[in-house]
């Protein structure tokens, strides 16, 4: 079966060692953290450095600061802040070397659009993405972070006004993973109509709606397992029947028929490319 | 094809002449009070009586009030307010005679709790199901005045911990409408994980979510019409392939593959026996 899987696997995503972490928010950092400490034992290293880049925080000092306390309380010493504020910083060589050495490169949350206004196209997010493609090393994000990582990103959009035609806002994330659109603080903050939107608008594109304290490690790009306390929601539009949605104007809300839903909660898994489920029993015979 | 609907329809929703309408709360009362108005059309009469039920509500006289100013806005001043706070009063013999001529009975929001508390099993409620079964009538109820329509009627649970196991609260509705559970304020309260829980512990039963300013016209206690500005969403558990439900323990989460979701705006429709949706086009086939 793993075979299988892989045979539909295309070879760019076979070849990346790397491992993203997307994490819905507001992770626990005081009592087992155990996203945190999922995060880190990716690395499969004694004493992980980490790099932490609060970018996407109106506040780098005391996000950076509370993360560096976090990971202090797991046994991690070596956490350094990139507080990376303008774009012209983005070029800074001692970054760059850092960035090729950590072995978790970790976005904060805040505003994902800070994100990828400041670092889309810069020396700073090439490296990110030549070590993701051709090195082993993990790239964790939460919040913000997460939602960021997708090629295409939500950046707004509230629920009461989502599922109306052009309500959602996107733009380009910084595209670590593939036809996946990531939606973070998804059972807190009621978004079940943004990735509803998502998947009307394009099937292709998988809704990935993450809670909090909870994350998806994502190996070869493609194979998901949930983790942390929480749900993570996968909306799948493959099979949608019908929908009103090129019919209707901007502001008028989207009827759709058939959009499959899934809950996986710690230990479960899905693959992006198959659109299949993985229950904790099969997910031993994948081998992840 | 409608007659193949009506096959798959049993002999006592056949017989149903009345109509239900199930709206999601906060309905217009200002503007163009499209929700109230298609309800009222639904008696084919010209000067059609209302009676309010203010049960639910712990402030009766403002919430009828609200409803009398809001139908005479469209013409209709034949409203009464049936201001029922103790079971007592369900034995009014002027009560029971009012319910018998009413042209719509109209439950007001507030707590569901209250109206199945307080009607549950008295000669009140009895007369209002004798006339949904055997009479021509519109039956209405706005938020817990929907809610309470199901045979099982959801009363709390809120969406920070919805879809754990055990959480969402559930109690026997007035079971007006079988085989259903309805939630209102589905979109601005985010309440997704209420119904994907509901019907992940029973897929016999389909999830409704109403939006708010929105409603469904219910015929034949199983063919929906969404009605309103807003959202009408149905969850059909009966493809679900794996959940973890009856192995995990109360407060832990629930992992489910393959809920089916459709959402329907005004003039979409949905047959909860056959559960098929209903598109416009099709509609007219229907002949409703």
């Amino acid at each position: 079966m793993f075979v299988d899987y892989l045979k539909k696997t295309n070879s760019k995503l076979e070849k990346i060692q790397s491992v993203l972490v997307a994490i819905g928010g507001n992770e626990d950092k005081e009592k087992d953290l155990d996203v945190l400490k999922q995060t880190v034992l990716l690395t499969d290293k004694k004493d992980p450095y980490i790099e932490l880049i609060t970018t996407a925080s109106s506040m780098p000092e005391e996000s950076g600061a509370s993360y560096i306390a976090a990971f202090e309380k797991i046994g991690i010493k070596n956490v350094k802040i990139m507080d990376i504020r303008i774009r012209e910083q983005t070029k800074n060589s001692e970054y760059l070397e850092r960035l090729k050495n950590a072995d978790v490169i970790f976005f904060t949350g805040g505003d994902q659009l800070r994100i990828t206004s400041i670092l889309g196209g810069t020396p700073v997010l090439e490296t990110i993405k030549s070590r993701y493609y051709n090195e082993k090393c993990v790239i964790a994000g939460t919040s913000a972070g997460a939602s960021a990582m997708s090629e295409t990103m939500i950046y707004e959009g509230e629920i009461c006004e989502a599922l109306c035609k052009g309500k959602v806002q996107l733009t380009s994330g910084i595209g670590l993973v593939e036809n996946v659109v990531i939606d973070s603080h998804f059972i807190k903050r009621g978004r079940f109509s943004r990735l509803m939107d998502i998947v009307t608008a394009n099937p292709g594109s998988i809704g990935l709606g993450l809670g909090e304290d909870t994350g998806v490690v994502i190996r070869q790009g493609h194979l998901l397992e949930s983790i942390g306390s929480g749900l993570t929601v996968i909306f799948d539009g493959q099979h949608i029947k019908y929908t009103n949605i090129s019919d209707i104007q901007i502001g008028e809300a989207i009827a759709v028929e058939n959009v499959c839903v899934h809950t996986l909660v710690k230990g479960h898994g899905y693959n992006l490319l198959t659109r299949r489920y993985i229950t904790p029993s099969e997910k031993g015979g994948l081998a992840y």
